[in-house]
């Protein structure tokens, strides 16, 4: 091909990004070829020996490849030849770049997703410990951004809790879609030598080995997962990232920013820029990107490997960065967020966000919901009437629409007792957020555990150096 | 609102399609109502019955609803009064119309996709059963769109498999993400009343209950999961239909479409045009719109239910019959396609595709691989040289090249030996594609259990009826 | 084919959408074949006569077309059989459904197009004359959604309405792209008899006749130009929303929305809940999902026509009535919207907002850019330091900063003064506004002037009658 | 801010990409200070003599700037000021970074689609120059990827050409976008110096300047144009792709790829894989992904600017080098393409593709079309009984049909005589192919001279280093 062909269509700058990888699923490949005889001994254990010594070089970021080689996998035969001389050779038996390039990439993928999943861990149980805090900051909860229904800050935070938590379920998900073994798929067809792929899967701590080589090569759906689940865990962060926004406006201000979080201006030393969470926003929508552009990547394609896959890379690589990153950056802004709770009470003090709770009150006392229902509609309608909140309205005037509006009822008004009465599973009573607090903590430690199931690929490389 | 914007405004019309949940919904809703003792026993099952009259009714197509109403669930309750009176005021004590619209969401979710997961067993078994069928045929495997390596029919329809199990347990994935009860989250922060949500979970067969009321309104995940899980279908599906196309082309002639599969034309009767095929790839692009368009309806929304999230409806609805449909359509089609064993045959016949076979046979003679590779590189370029098909080599040409291309060596050229030879686990070989057949009717049974471990709207009835 | 995968493959109904464009396609066809002497003249304008008639039932709502039929193009030619008997089998000549479909589609995409860019014509002119109106509110700018700079109303209805003339000038775009025939394309060549396509182009009125079959048939970029404008206007109009959604709030308060387009609850009839803004903000991202599924769609397909590109429909089809649905939901609610100058007024009273141009004020007298910001940047954390608004600073302490924040500096803290003074182009100025205001109608003027060049449906009837 | 966060937040890295676009926008903004008497002129001099010897340092790849800078317009100041002194501190008079970024990637966009304009315009010009030299290749056209009617390869060179015509308009569209003035908009409201931004629009060759300064900053309408029209440029190439990768299998054999395009093997050196045309196509798939992202990014931002808007960064830069990699790959392929005449005959050779030319010949002789379909549908029936191709069926059997299938009438069946006869404007026949080939021509002249206009980096700097 021409050079400038050749220089275009390489990916070999990217795929620089899993030299370790490459490495560690050589080293595994020919240990396999060492157990089942393929290769002799002693060539089999030159060649590990040597990959895991150009692994400690890549780990300590000093592996130096050459440049001109056609990919990574060509870089690190070349480079073995130069330490190792012909025996170099006897690597590439039973395999082809095909199988190779999924192994690197379900590496990868399982690694970063296992990471994430730890980070998402910490995060889960961080909004868990802030919501131990804020029990008694009260806010509004909107619908339609207006005002709807008193709750806590500690019930806001369980919120964004539990959405993350469903996001780390599609992220358990995508490691699962990754922990499959494709190495041994050859080109398309398998090989006809006695390869034991089971040893391989073995070494490199994969749960399962795929099915069929011709569907093994010509597949990204790992990569799809991983970008989907990303994304995923992004959206849940944009919700919250505008909830913030808006709470830490001067309108809201029912949360302030540490100078620590925010950008400011020499200017203007007031200002408390939410430049952390837009970004996050931000990055949501760069996500969804990614996801459709590996969705279209392989919509209509023919079986087997096309080259058209190697454009995986972008998003595939893209992917750990901007939400592990986006994790962290929010590792280390939630902290540093203040609740404001005098404003946020103020909020939720003239007992219109109430109206609800009123009329569940009746209901209590066995009057049907509709005429419950209209009842509040009509104390209402007087209190705006009368040009009064409704916690402001006459006692008289609230017994004379309903005899049930007594005293006792009209206490559900303040935005502490109402928020406090709903003991529903799930609800912002005490008992209920504390079981939401407890699940947020056990999901996160569930989820940690998890994580450390996926060998890390520190603990791959000691394994293979240990045999 | 003006009555130009309620028009405009209102789903109303496809929300028809989830009366069905609506309804069982409420009846579930109404029975953990009296349990709770929160509503009469006598009103309750009045309720109840006329709920489930009302059902039973929609599903026979003759339950009639009024027009004017601004959505299904005042619909419904404008239906309830108009047959019970005022005791059916009651119905909507605990809850409002954002939990319940996620009620009848995440019952029509559930149900299609557990549809979807048993036709998806279908086709899995189908395609097995034509693998075992088709193991004689051989073809081309394809890498690049150039033929590659000699496969059987039975192998190829095993990948096709083996990339629907996986789009499977994204359908999976979307059941499990479904399958939590909303229901009991009111507006946004559950209920003062004392609500027990396991009830009504119980009742509908939900595996779990959502933790947190605010985040439950406002979040559409399952919807996305869905959309997520039917794009992953269409695509696998997409993959298989160009291949189908491509092997239906004059120039592969590897398969014929029967005519009843075939759009074909008066005046040109020997056209048989891949449509449904072609249907299903352009299906698949429509789907990954949806994708995106759940992923960026979320995108930056403020926490808790804004009104946005109605636009759900079109991506939600659309999934279960363009998914299902098209599974419908191959399992119509795939029976119908037959193959052509000459012309598919004489694609791997003169050797050039078993070149991989020729350097692995070296291997087993203990020639370090490169060297393998590169005799037969030397080989393949004599043929060229000479004019000649690998298989018409002359012999001693070859001896001459390399001493270990002897007739035995010389034998894998057999398209159908090197397919044999490929024992490894996914491989070609016969032993091999007996696992892989086995495996595809063992998922296909596993899937069919999951699906039907999910309660049908019916079965859902029947238990609400029998209380 | 398989009655059932008739069924499923139809586009039939759908097609329904576009029955007019293709009656008078085929009316404009026939007289070109009638000027081209290929067909008879009694014959063919008999068939016009007749297909004008059809014409005007449908646009009357009244024709029935048989429900057997493949398709709208046979369903039309099968009810022309029954009105006119044998010669309506001479229609066809010298086209096929290739080409016929893309000329539907094409009067179907530039019609309503051109509707779009009537109605956007109207709305951009709405914004002006609000503009006009809201010269006097002052409320700030934000970047970051924190208060940045003091403007008018009418200088964010600018705003919206420049954001609005963009997304007009792709929907020109998309006007030009859908203006060429294609008609006379026949299946992918061309045709052999001596049709002329300047006639058929002439009497549809369009302004360009595509220049190659093949590509012509297999093509759609026109469709996915349609929906990228309409994409385009609803992402403007979501931005718009977002900010009346943010104005609306109890928290910023700085407009209210009239109980005629906002939607309540009998319950708590203050509520005034912003949905058809929400819905507006939710259309935008399906539109994103239907640009993405129409890339997705062209992307890899062969040339020529395949039938992938029946998919089409749903986009093509939603894009009018989701466009223009929410540009007149716009022109309903924008006159309806009110601002609260005083709230508004308020967000830009302390000074802080003001800071920037403080510092303009001092560069007025020579003092370097980066001198003055530091200086400003003095004064404000003076005013913080001693806990009063920047307004409300001692003199003393000001000139003390710096000897240029005398009196005359000062004034430019009051918001008036500030937004006045700005009268760079695009600028806050008064006059700058006008020429905002000027170019607003000048553009919507231009926008009906293209639309008004486009020819109706109406219209290219009574052409076609007039013949 | 944290540092983690300031490293994590920053643009800085990918900002250095458009470092030549800073420093010309800051030395047209520098003249107009100068120009409207805003800056002393000894200081506006030098300011700008060294702006531009940093425009040339960086132009040759030698411009170094500190790395700890915020971002690139602070880290450009910090090298003026390390060169000039204080004098730099009035270099950001009347501008705000909000503006300021706007202009760079407006600069960047714009010459980039320039650029992309004209090795379009080379791109086409190449495609006609082979439609020139290709007029006697027949191949068949398909429909559904059969065969459907003969055509010349200059046919379909012609076809390539005109979806790539098309294309280019959306890259017109996009320059258009992008080239309006934003700088003088500030931070969000313009600017109270009395700046004329006429002359800084002049000075760096906009065509319009914006119209309101809270848009302008807000807004990267211009960066989503322009990924769209890279993705619709690269879609025209993903189809160009698939027909070269499909003619280009072993099976369609109507291309061989010359080895300097085509990647291939050592060990099989006669594999000529189509990777080049593969990873176009995928490359398509990516671009989709890319537009999809910045329309979700805006999607529902609020007014003015917000930090979301820096994620533009990767999708606006990975455009250019995406498309016009592709371009020029296409550039480099194209010419080594050559068509195998003979096979490609053979495939249109049978006369079951000339089919719609029979009946066409029958319409010329004044039989109804839907009689002709019919008759001819007869023929290819009895053709198919008879097991003969088209070509060879008896006359006798042909004119016992239908009379009028007379031996002038059967020549059509010939490809050559089949495609030569359509001679309608689009068509196959050698005139109407003349036409394209010189409309291709002369778009590609015009859209050249379009993209001539527009000034290059290094011609608006000789124009301001000229003042």
């Amino acid at each position: 091909m021409l050079p400038a062909l050749i220089e275009w269509s390489s990916s070999y700058r990217d795929d620089l990004r899993f030299a370790r990888e490459d490495l560690l699923g050589s080293a595994a490949h020919v240990t396999m070829l060492e157990r089942t005889a393929i290769l002799p001994k002693d060539d089999a254990r030159a060649i590990r020996r040597e990959l895991l010594a150009m692994h400690g070089d890549a780990a300590a970021g000093r592996l130096a490849l050459a440049d001109g080689e056609e990919d990574i996998h060509m870089a690190v035969e070349a480079e073995l030849s130069r330490r190792l001389g012909a025996v170099a050779g006897r690597l590439h038996t039973a395999r082809s770049r095909n199988d190779q390039v999924a192994l690197d990439l379900r590496l990868h993928v399982r690694a970063e997703a296992a990471s994430t999943l730890a980070e998402l861990a910490q995060l889960v149980a961080l909004l868990a410990e802030r919501a131990e805090h804020e029990r008694s900051v009260l806010l509004p909860a909107y619908t339609h951004r207006q005002r709807a229904q008193p709750v806590t800050a500690a019930y806001v935070l369980c919120a964004w809790g539990a959405a993350l938590c469903r996001a780390a379920e599609v992220v358990e998900f995508a490691i699962r879609s990754a922990d499959a073994l494709p190495l041994g798929s050859g080109a398309c067809s398998g090989s006809s030598l006695p390869i034991d792929r089971a040893i391989t899967a073995e070494l490199l701590g994969f749960a399962r080995i795929t099915h069929n080589a011709l569907d093994t090569v010509g597949e990204r759906d790992f990569a799809i997962d991983w970008s989907y689940a990303g994304c995923r865990v992004l959206l849940a962060l944009s919700r919250l990232a505008t909830d913030v926004i808006d709470y830490s406006t001067s309108e809201f201000s029912f949360v302030k920013l540490d100078g620590a979080i925010a950008a400011g201006s020499s200017m203007m030393p007031q200002k408390k820029n939410p430049d952390v969470f837009e970004l996050v926003r931000g990055k949501s929508a760069i996500a969804i990107g990614d996801v459709t552009a590996l969705l279209s990547l392989v919509k209509g394609l023919p079986g087997g490997y096309n080259r058209d896959l190697q454009e995986d890379r972008g998003p595939l690589l893209a992917t750990a960065p901007r939400v592990r990153g986006a994790i962290r950056a929010m590792l280390a802004a939630i902290p540093r967020l203040t609740f404001d709770a005098a404003h946020a009470l103020a909020a939720v003090s003239d007992g219109s966000t109430q109206a609800t709770d009123l009329a569940e009150a009746l209901v209590k006392r066995g009057i049907p919901f509709r005429e419950a229902y209209k009842a509040v509609g009509a104390l209402v309608s007087a209190a705006l009437d009368a040009g009064v909140a409704l916690v402001a309205l006459d006692p008289k005037v609230a017994t004379g629409i309903h005899a049930a509006f007594d005293r006792a009822t009209m206490a559900v008004l303040d935005p502490r007792t109402a928020a406090a009465a709903k003991e529903s599973f799930g609800g912002t009573g005490a008992r209920a957020v504390t079981v939401q607090i407890e699940r947020l903590h056990a999901e996160a430690t569930r989820l940690r555990e998890v994580s450390e199931k996926i060998p890390t690929l520190d603990a791959l490389a000691q394994r293979l150096a240990a045999i």
